[in-house]
């Protein structure tokens, strides 16, 4: 499975992070010592990337060249700076609207200026991705960020109301404002969102469920979000 | 694959449509004649029984069973009469809401009273889509019906009114009303809704579309549509 967007070797992994190539996920062979080798860990732990200690067999599936134990997926897109999306878009004569999580067709539907996703344990962008996104992840910038909770803060200082997407919220999403610059959080299926976040997030709304099953996917409920968004700015 | 969803023989097959069962397919041997095989036939024409001709092997991979040429799923769930399913919900105090689609979960959870498919050109009902739809499946009552525009028809002399969910609407679903009886009709992605069944529909709605690609999963939209008759009605 080996394409353009795969590179080997720890010299090749090492001079594409510094010249700010973006690395989806990297992997390394398990039980490798040797001072590049150090050296290759050591920048993945500062830049925050993503990686996994694999088995030997792994890394000759992944590459057939002489990947040194080191093989680097390789973003298609490139991500933007969370400090300069925001600054351009309250600049812009739109009202904004950012979305934590990885929802991007819908996102770009209901024009959603960015999305921000954390860095460590999201998906890696690849193909299927780009296929399901039906295109729009080459049409609406997203941000890859070390700490949600830091995104937060940050969109709060730029006079952002941050809106966490929870059942564990008194109102539902009908009796909150979305009209004002607003970003909405939604939690992975399952987990839901970090309670660290939902502490420091300036509301919270809920969805009204009236079934017996009390689940929703994840993707439909975003949809639900944006849309009264959209139909509140209307 | 076999498991107790599937019978196998001409005879057997015969008599289980007989009996009511509800069959979600049926496969037949391609090429094959002879009395019985044409009576088996016959019956799925006259019930619109869904079936495809397949060789031998296909069969023989579905059941290790004397299968004669004739294998049938039957659906775990029980379908319901459409008649009886409008009449009992028009009977309770709930104001109707039905949705023409198989998007169950989402049904589920925003209080829909039953959803109508077609008999014909469907996916079955087997273990993949009962896990996806979360178990919903055993929580709402389906039905199947031989034609989308005669289940239309049935809807509108019960005074219910059916909503079109399609980009070929002037007005978009806040413009519309779904406070009273309504049935909201979701067209398949890529395809839409037949134009024949748009014709006789009360009211057209589309969805607000803000970015380039136009492109939204048909899960998302019908959540969306279901959830602002869920504020509608709230």
């Amino acid at each position: 499975m080996e394409n353009e967007t795969t590179i080997f070797g720890i010299r090749a992994i090492i001079e594409a992070v510094k010249s700010g190539k973006t690395i989806d996920k990297v992997f390394l062979q398990k039980g490798l010592h040797g001072d590049l080798f150090k050296e290759l860990e050591n920048l993945i732990r500062s830049e925050s990337i993503n990686s996994s200690y694999v088995p030997v067999e792994k890394l000759n599936r992944l590459t057939r060249g002489n990947h040194q134990g080191a093989v680097a997926q390789i973003s298609p897109i490139a991500f933007h700076d969370i400090d300069e999306l925001v600054m351009s878009v309250l600049q812009s004569d739109k009202t904004p609207l950012f979305l934590f999580g990885a929802i991007v067709r819908t996102a770009e539907c209901t024009g959603v200026n960015g999305i921000i996703i954390q860095k460590k344990g999201g998906a890696p962008i690849n193909g299927d991705t780009i296929k399901t996104s039906a295109g729009a992840i080459f049409k609406i910038p997203i941000c890859k960020v070390d700490h949600i909770k830091d995104a937060v803060f940050h969109m709060q200082s730029s006079g952002i109301k941050v809106i966490a997407a929870t059942e564990k919220a008194e109102n539902y999403l009908y009796d909150v404002s979305f009209k004002e610059p607003c970003a909405i959080i939604m939690g992975s299926e399952g987990r839901g969102i970090n309670p660290s976040v939902l502490k420091v997030v300036d509301d919270k709304a809920k969805l009204p469920i009236l079934g017996e099953i009390e689940s929703l996917n994840v993707s439909v409920a975003c949809g639900a979000f944006l849309y009264e968004a959209v139909r509140q700015r209307s």
